[in-house]
């Protein structure tokens, strides 16, 4: 045992967060790292009982490991440092490092930074001009005048669209003839007046990831590279998530994420741009959709669209463009190239698998130079849906699940009383449950298991029993929830294993793994493997990107080169088309039952 | 005198109208012309006083000529074969001609052919194809298709805007996968779709002159150059014209002409051209028009304008294009460079004067291939607005005047009882009554003419009195209306001879004088030479065009050559500012006075 002084104040140091923070000697490391602000998985709420709550001490002095230290943390795991943080107290001044896995995920995704590096190039720059004011002996028209005096300044030849004009005349009048232009040029020279923006104006770009079920916007400053705010991101708790989300599909118009701007920069906005799968993209795009529903569900439009945002009844300013990266099929879309580019996918010449999983899992392998893609439908359960009690992830959602000691034990979001069960959820307890022999490989429920009960709904696993939830009533999960996760994993596999296949190599090969999306970065890592889901290799390969697609739209707005990466991208890939190919549903069925996957399958 | 056999029946042949009619024997020319369904000007209504009907016989005898003939006809008029067509009868087979200015205006405008000749060459062209159609072999999407497809076709790198792809996915599935692409290609060799129709399928275009009094909308088969459909155009006297108008006025949009259109053509119509004065083609772009209300009043944009048609809210098919020619100024428009091509000034090394008579009055002279363009505020007059018993060119509208044996003769638009006085008609008036020593060569009323009255309104002279009008009171003119007509002729007038001075040259230097537009096509030429608002020189100079802009339109959707030819023509106009010209205040000020200007001055 150490002595502590327990009237002393030590510094604690957070890495890789950043943070620091004062505590006294004694309190635990979990409340020291709650104390700095930073959120950390402690699924049992400090018991030592989950194990979820590992950090690992790097300098600095810790109480002695406790049994339940012991009991939850390997013998290496604890030589190297690793400890409970809810059982670890606070002997000295520390520096711990938090792994991704301890962190929530709205901490996790504060970390994440940009995975590939560029050079910035937006397309759209600032041009500074003053213009003769118009007279009697000048009578130039006001686009004329703008476009003479724009190519005195180099920039020859920029056409001024109506949109453009419009906005220009006014502005013009009320700014002395003086002002910033904003001008887009890409990368054959074509050049276009965007508008004139009061001078020394900041210019603003748009970028959006827009999905079915979430949808992300930026607003980033194009001199500075800086992203300035973030609406909507990760954030399907709250339920404006859900009423952009209502307002996007059903306005059919990129219009909701300007909606998420304030009024007053929206006069700011310059450039555009806009992700999302093929279905959102036609829906912002105002091209139809029914032939994507139809077999064999083909794009109306699948190359790269530049087209100014007004078009499409996004009002920025003046003619501001609005930029959408290709689809690579119907259901790979421009979201899942946004996220290959950021994500590295794109540039790298290692072995990379990249999943984004939602209803539809969009995968994508690249080795040697090559990429192949492939989209399987893995359903909606791991976004609650189509699961007995499942619910979207919002307060009161249990989000992860350990099995100790003959009981469930759970974690909710925002800390409520349990009412049901999101994504990551049903992942953990499904894993918890054949790791506790209460689901057997084939994903049946164990009859006589002391938590299994024969319902109406057939067998049925209690999760949280009715005197502990926010409701009332039993939280469960039925044979029948197994099998939506058992039919997404297997699609996932399956899917997984085919592009591995078409590229003769084996997940041995695999330099590493990234899991992208929503559900993605929730996920428990453990849990995903002890399903089968993921392969079981090095975690460390692994990489849980957070929301990339959105990184990769902020990357396309920045930078013309990157545009022209993510073009050569959806022309480069191939898209492996699963209904028709010979080995998928063989492949699908073997992929069903459950259990670790190791890499020498 | 000639034997006739009053039993028999002749045939009359008109020119050049292109008329046969058989008539009886010793029925008048007029009789016999009005029957054939050609309407002459015949302001006395057959006594032979007016001198208005002028024919002259080629071919064949008529009776001898009366004593009203030999009074209003010259010696040499009459020894040409001039006759006046209510007095001569007819006695044989005749082959007539009947000289435009005889012609009721409607008739005129039937015989204006293209006044320029070009060969077709229209931007948007067929191409028939025929697609593989989408299998889960070919899951290229619908545009990507399209494109490959054309491009085997050798429409290479032809872009399919939203709007185009909007259109196809569903045609393209409704017509089995085959169909009449129309094709949009600029002379730089862009090329665009603009939609699929149906195989053999004819693609229409749409060409719109709008002016703020009038609008005249041509439907044109694309391949054949042939007019379907003329709505709207040169006929004023509808109520449904100022419908029209204020739709378009307080809309700002081109929708109004597309109204026009039979519901069943808007979708195939596959280009469109529309010209109108600079502050008309703001409003159709929905560019901002304060600017041209202030001074220096300068044009928001000038350049030709490209636009997929749907960008101003003109809604034809698929990516339908509008195309809108360049402004001159502020005052000059995009009406007037149609005008100028059409009536081939554009085109012409002759010395050529052209003026579009409106409240704002265009002028252009074209010599030695340099075109000089100024615009005159000659105010509403001759649009029957300012004027004390003023109204627009509607049924009852006095449009024709002669003076006769003390007493004003009158025709009316469709012959109903007078109620007003519409443009052409007070111009009569004041020439006639100049001629009849009522007006002085100052403007006033002669006070101690019998039919000059001096009434709360100053000086007024009746034309009809109230027992022969339509509502029971005086239809008058007054000294002040006579003063509107000053002002308007000695606005263009001096505009006329300042562009003359420009060019260091007299009115015996123009080989052809160009009267285009409503007004300038109703003008009874005698009377606008008799004020002095056209000079006195040899009436085969002057050329009445009608809406010559409407056929510049039409001419603009069937040529790439004369789309070229309007972009350079607005280029190379020498704009002259007359606010600001040293010598207009002079010149209009000599300019009020009336009297004949011979060429000499």
């Amino acid at each position: 045992m150490v002595e502590t002084d327990a009237t002393a104040l030590y510094g604690v140091e957070l890495q890789p967060v950043g943070r620091r923070v004062q505590v006294a000697a004694g309190v635990t490391v979990l409340e020291a790292i709650q104390a700095s602000g930073v959120e950390l998985v402690s699924v049992c709420g400090g018991e030592g009982t989950c194990g979820t709550c590992r950090v690992r001490a790097v300098e600095g002095q810790l109480s002695a490991e406790t049994a339940e230290e012991e009991d939850l943390l390997s013998a290496t795991e604890l030589a190297d440092g690793w400890r409970l943080a809810c059982q670890a107290q606070v002997c000295s001044a520390l520096r711990l490092e938090i792994p991704p896995e301890s962190l929530s995920a709205p901490q996790r995704l504060q970390l994440e930074g940009q995975s590939v590096d560029f050079v910035p190039d937006p397309p759209v720059v600032a041009v500074d001009i003053e213009l003769e004011a118009p007279s009697l002996q000048d009578l130039r028209a006001d686009a004329t005048r703008l476009s003479e005096a724009l190519a005195l300044l180099g920039t020859g030849g920029t056409t001024i669209s109506l949109r453009s004009a419009r906005a220009c005349s006014k502005r013009l009048r009320a700014q002395h003839w003086c002002g910033r232009a904003a001008v887009h040029t890409q990368m054959d020279g074509t050049a276009a007046l965007i508008s004139m923006q009061p001078a020394g104006g900041r210019l603003l770009g748009l970028a959006v990831d827009t999905g079915t079920t979430k949808l992300a916007a930026y607003l980033v400053d194009l001199a500075t590279g800086e992203t300035l705010a973030r609406v909507g991101a990760m954030n399907p708790q709250t339920a404006y998530g859900e009423d952009v989300v209502t307002r996007i599909t059903y306005a059919n118009t990129a219009e909701g994420a300007a909606d998420l701007l304030h009024e007053a920069h929206r006069g700011q906005v310059v450039d555009a741009v806009v992700v999302g799968n093929t279905a959102m993209h036609h829906f912002v795009a105002d091209l139809p959709v029914r032939q994507l529903g139809e077999a064999p569900y083909v794009a109306c439009v699948s190359d790269p669209v530049l087209v100014r945002a007004g078009e499409v009844g996004l009002e920025l300013d003046g003619g501001a463009m609005l930029y959408m990266p290709a689809n690579i099929a119907g259901y790979v879309g421009a979201d899942h190239v946004a996220m290959l580019l950021a994500s590295g996918l794109a540039d790298t010449d290692q072995t990379v698998l990249a999943l984004d999983i939602g209803t539809n899992t969009e995968i994508s392998l690249a080795h040697k130079g090559e990429i192949w893609s492939c989209s399987t439908a893995s359903g909606p359960a791991f976004e609650g849906a189509h699961i007995h009690d499942g619910m979207r992830a919002a307060p009161g959602a249990v989000e992860h699940v350990r099995f100790h000691q003959g009981a469930f034990q759970v974690q909710t979001i925002a800390g409520a009383r349990p009412i049901g069960i999101c994504g990551s959820g049903i992942l953990d307890a499904v894993a918890q449950g054949l790791e506790a022999g209460i689901i057997d490989g084939r994903g049946s429920l164990v009859k006589d298991h002391p938590l299994v009960k024969k319902t109406a709904s057939g067998p049925t696993c209690v999760l949280v029993p009715a005197a502990r939830s926010g409701h009332g009533r039993d939280v469960v999960f039925t044979r029948s929830d197994v099998n939506e996760i058992q039919l997404a994993k297997g699609a996932i596999r399956a899917g997984s294993e085919l592009l591995l296949a078409e590229a003769g190599i084996g997940p041995s090969n695999l330099d590493s793994i990234v899991v992208a999306g929503a559900f993605g970065t929730y996920l428990d890592l453990e849990s995903a493997i002890a399903v089968g889901l993921l392969v079981d290799v090095e975690r460390t390969r692994y990489k849980q990107v957070g929301n990339a697609a959105g990184r990769g739209a902020e990357q396309l707005l920045l930078s013309r080169e990157r545009r022209h990466v993510a073009d050569r991208l959806a022309k480069r890939v191939r898209y492996v088309e699963l209904t028709v190919h010979g080995s998928f549903t063989d492949m699908f069925t073997r992929s069903l039952g459950f259990g670790r996957v190791d890499s020498s399958y």
